[in-house]
């Protein structure tokens, strides 16, 4: 128990509420909402630490670990940590992501959209090495993957013939209540999640108690003779209200096309524009309740083209434990 | 390390035991009876608390997760306790099973039958809001399910048309050795666990060292141009021979019958009778071992008719952590 | 809180490294070498105590569940300890590897190697019984599976006609320099591991700062008109460099062979010869870093005959929490 008590920090989130979409009846939402972690560090003197952590995430309406996701897909990595920095290994947070989420606060405000994954390039990587190094308001690092070692989800084409290794950097600073970051993403794999390189940057302004921030993200990916492109830009402001509540508002714009490099005729062509209005609530320090209104737009040009669109709205509860 | 200690606690239950059915090997059985879980809790001020359990079942004798279940399937809760009661989000015991389970302790001596889940409707419900409240001798709750949010197991038919939402309530009593409870559930949705509709009572009452319980349940489900109708009644008797010893008997009896609703003709009836008898000593306050014997008899008539019966010893350990 | 603090100690370790084969590209490799366990006792009173240990493995490098394995497939067992010795029920590790594995410590060096598991019998039993007991420099035990019950991984074969019983039994003698094992394993299932009998022995003999360590060990299977043999031998030599330093370096041998037993003919044969070298430093009292070479050939001679070989190279981090 002593050993428990030294080594091993057990946390986690559980985050649930109910969405209405315009188009769907009432539901529970929770999916992949759920975490749980375990963390621990040992000190290996000379200032240097040892350190593990394994997150995974969780549907909390169905108690059911999140399908498509490995069991502790949110980081699973050991490292070492010294004056030089976080070397980690395994399966973490990727570089864009990194480098510039932080700017994307509106995503709070998404009443569990399926559109707030806002960036081409993955979230995380798989099988790779992962560095981190910070002084004073500036902050950085790198991480690269074995070839075809950045998995989405599950499956991984590690070894397969022909696969490139993932990597991508960034670099922030934050001080006197300016926030910015730039970083660049090439996941390696061809089948990554909507674009395989992608570069962002990103820049938040507190003048309390206002927060306004900006993104621009652009990433392109070519398969022999067609080139997809995406652009994805937007901002948000936040007010806090009181100590305990806060406000915010969001827009994003996200544009994906596909042309034929032999003829430069269009292919296809998508357009998703997401507002979105938030409010939080603290009950405690661990403990806030929130409710969103988000109205989705989707444009499709191509062989069929479409458009949809429609407003969901949110209410719920997040608990840090 | 201060952080895991504060907020989360792991608990658990071991059980695993031998089971010889007359017309089966002996078995080393253990399946869903390890259960494994986090709870925790923080104080909101004004006498109120966020609360968070999550919980699962694994089968002992292999190490496996128990199959049909998703992974934290015996709680997944978020929630609010105070003097207004205790309102949880997510996936928990349904009212039925609140109500009148703990009437039920002749359960204990199933020799890990596979008839030992009397009640028709489901033991739990997902995508739900439960709120329970006390008062000195009573206390009682409800639970209501998005439409199409229960699931038995893993699969929801949450958002699909033409759902229901599940919903349940009941009342207890208990004081000066009485214990009572009423409890009313339908789950909702058509393909429910053996019915959708059902209704029970129990009553137990302690004349130390003795204790006897007695429960009836009732419920039916319409399906166009069938019906179904369940009933389940029983009893127990229950004597404390030492501090550490007890000794108890039930009699279970369940009959479900489907009729076509039309001609009313009965398509088919099934009737089972289950004869118990078990012992238990505690070894400590969280160790027990046990032995059971059960004797269950299934007769079923309609296109097929068909009767056996068994008789099945089990021999077993249960660690709580 | 305090009820986790003192019944339930969280424990594991995290292995990660890349690996580099002659004959593919570099890959990250931890499958299975993420070690996650729960375990705790409670005090029974006359020298006795009840405990329960869970224990899971997972890949570090993509966060996922072994595949193939079962969720506490390392150990899953509940059981009473006193001056009688350990008996412990569910699923852990089998007498074979009990009793003459720790001889094998040059497996250390296997370069994650595919033929790390040296022996042919089981390295764990399901739906078992275990049985341990030592005294002074002598320790032994057996377990016993019900019929069918050894699964290798995922399935289970209990209770299905014509299984049968598996079971091993151990014994071990550790004292001023010198370990000796010798044991015997059969695993009951005619579809297990490589082979479903085998004994072995084992004897390690430090004179500081170098070990030195043998072990043999044969088996074999009859199936209707065929028998396979299994004959597996190798030894090590680990030096102390420093107190945080050792070389080790160690040869395995192991050939299976196939034959018609109404003929006599030989149908077909496998030779794996294994060299290997390996590097361990020790950074701290939990953490270690490493390195090791190791050199496999396999011949196999049959209806195809076929010869590879290849080198390996791997390099590593083991981290225990």
């Amino acid at each position: 128990a002593a050993h428990a008590a030294s080594n091993v920090t057990l946390y986690g989130r559980f985050d649930i509420g109910y969405l209405k979409k315009s188009d769907t009846s009432l539901q529970q939402v929770s999916g992949g909402d759920v975490r749980l972690g375990l963390k621990g560090s040992e000190d290996l003197g000379n200032g240097m630490s040892a350190t593990f952590q394994l997150e995974g995430r969780f549907d909390g309406d169905t108690g059911a670990k999140s399908s498509n996701r490995t069991f502790f897909d949110r980081e699973s990595t050991v490292g070492i940590k010294g004056a030089f920095g976080h070397v980690r290994f395994g399966r973490s947070i990727s570089a864009f992501e990194q480098g510039i989420s932080y700017i994307d606060i509106g995503r709070r405000s998404s009443a569990h959209s399926v559109y707030n994954e806002n960036y081409g390039v993955a979230t995380r990587h798989s099988n790779a090495m992962f560095y981190n190094y910070s002084a004073g308001a500036f902050s950085g690092g790198f991480d690269v993957t074995t070839k075809g070692g950045y998995n989405d989800g599950v499956s991984t084409s590690e070894g397969n013939s022909g696969t490139k290794a993932g990597w991508g950097a960034f670099a922030k600073y934050k001080a006197n209540g300016l926030e910015a970051g730039v970083a660049y993403q090439d996941d390696g794999v061809q089948t990554a999640k909507k674009i395989r390189k992608e570069w962002g940057i990103g820049v938040a302004y507190t003048f309390k108690p206002v927060t306004v921030g900006l993104s621009y993200a652009a990433g392109k990916d070519d398969v022999v003779g067609t080139q997809a492109k995406l652009k994805n830009y937007g901002g948000y402001i936040q007010a806090a209200l009181t100590a305990d509540d806060s406000l915010m508002a969001m827009y994003r714009r996200e544009e994906l096309k596909n042309k034929n490099t032999t003829t430069g005729i269009e292919l296809s062509k998508e357009k998703i524009t997401h507002y979105g209005l938030g409010y939080v609530h603290n009950l405690s320090k661990r403990t806030s309740v929130y409710t969103d209104i988000a109205r989705i737009k989707k444009d499709t040009t191509g062989t069929t083209s479409s458009s949809s669109s429609y407003t969901s709205y949110d209410i719920g509860i997040r608990h840090y434990f």
